[in-house]
């Protein structure tokens, strides 16, 4: 067995879903690796990971608005409110989506469902350059 | 350490929380594995996995029930609507809950609590063959 | 590669997000894993697992209550009532947060986000001795 260590830095310009499963290919085609396991880790409060239908960009856009209902802005009960109107929702939004990731890897890719895509889910206003660390156990 | 790499078939009949921690017990004796950890992926994007309490029935229809309530379909809102009425809701519920599950494996079984089982969610009405890949890491 | 196996036990006394990353990190030192995997595995159905800010305390309060009102105690059309108000409220909750967690581990440490520290979640009103299986993967 082998292990790898990366991590990708993906820019985002405020709230919505980035997907960045290709970023993913990118490195375990760098690595090498057939047949295994891929970690992903979001080392941030307020952006987290999602992995949905990536063929019809409309789901994408119901996905969004689902959590921005879901989890509401601008609520009398917040109290934490001192980063902004949107921090404690986003901390809101990331609780109920992922931190962390594992996906199979066989034949030298993510084994992926058809429809499938690995997304960045940014949660504030405002841009920022996130970081996602990637681990991959290779098995044989 | 060793690596066992296999695919369940499940089928379901429309919505609903259907067990299958037998089946995986099942993976793990063919497989040998004593202690490690088990892997669980869902290559779907409108079913999904869920441990719950596995004991009284009741449980299960509260979250199916409570899911229900929390991605409604037919919101006048949703644009993603192709696919029938319960696609789009199907991809909020999947969200919700888990496409990815590690479970320590010790004596030879998923170290389960009590009262807990593994599901697959099925979001959708119709029914479907769904797949759970499942992979071992044996690591006596 | 190496693996290492312990279980946490944490008390708590009733409804709230409990930080324990001191004693996860107790675990690593112990183990002198310096780089690898961390695994943590939840074997109850009314408590759980979450990531988020571990820096301003009302960011914690703001998590707790928002649960609280999206699965909210005593609504009519709860089935799963003889074990308690808080029983069927107590599984929703823990199925919209995490029962597993994996977190990569880099220089002897968890590859936490600045902010980020790791939560139990109890779910119940009384307090519970709970459970969480910790499992490590060392890689060098």
């Amino acid at each position: 067995m082998d292990w790898f260590n990366d991590t990708l830095e993906i820019p985002t310009n405020g709230k919505g879903l980035y997907p960045f499963t290709d970023s993913i290919h990118g490195l375990i085609r760098s690595w090498d690796v057939q047949e295994g396991m891929c970690y992903l880790y979001m080392p941030h409060t307020s952006a987290s990971l999602v992995i949905s239908e990536s063929y019809d960009p409309t789901a994408r856009l119901d996905l969004e608005e689902f959590l921005e209902r879901l989890a509401p802005e601008n609520q009398s009960w917040y109290r934490h409110t001192l980063e902004g109107a949107d921090d404690s929702t986003s901390h809101m939004r990331a609780m109920l989506t992922d931190t962390s990731l594992t996906i199979p890897i066989d034949g030298g890719k993510l084994s992926l469902g058809t429809w499938q895509g690995v997304y960045l889910f940014e949660h504030r206003k405002r841009g920022h350059r996130r970081r996602v660390l990637v681990r991959g156990l290779q098995v044989r």
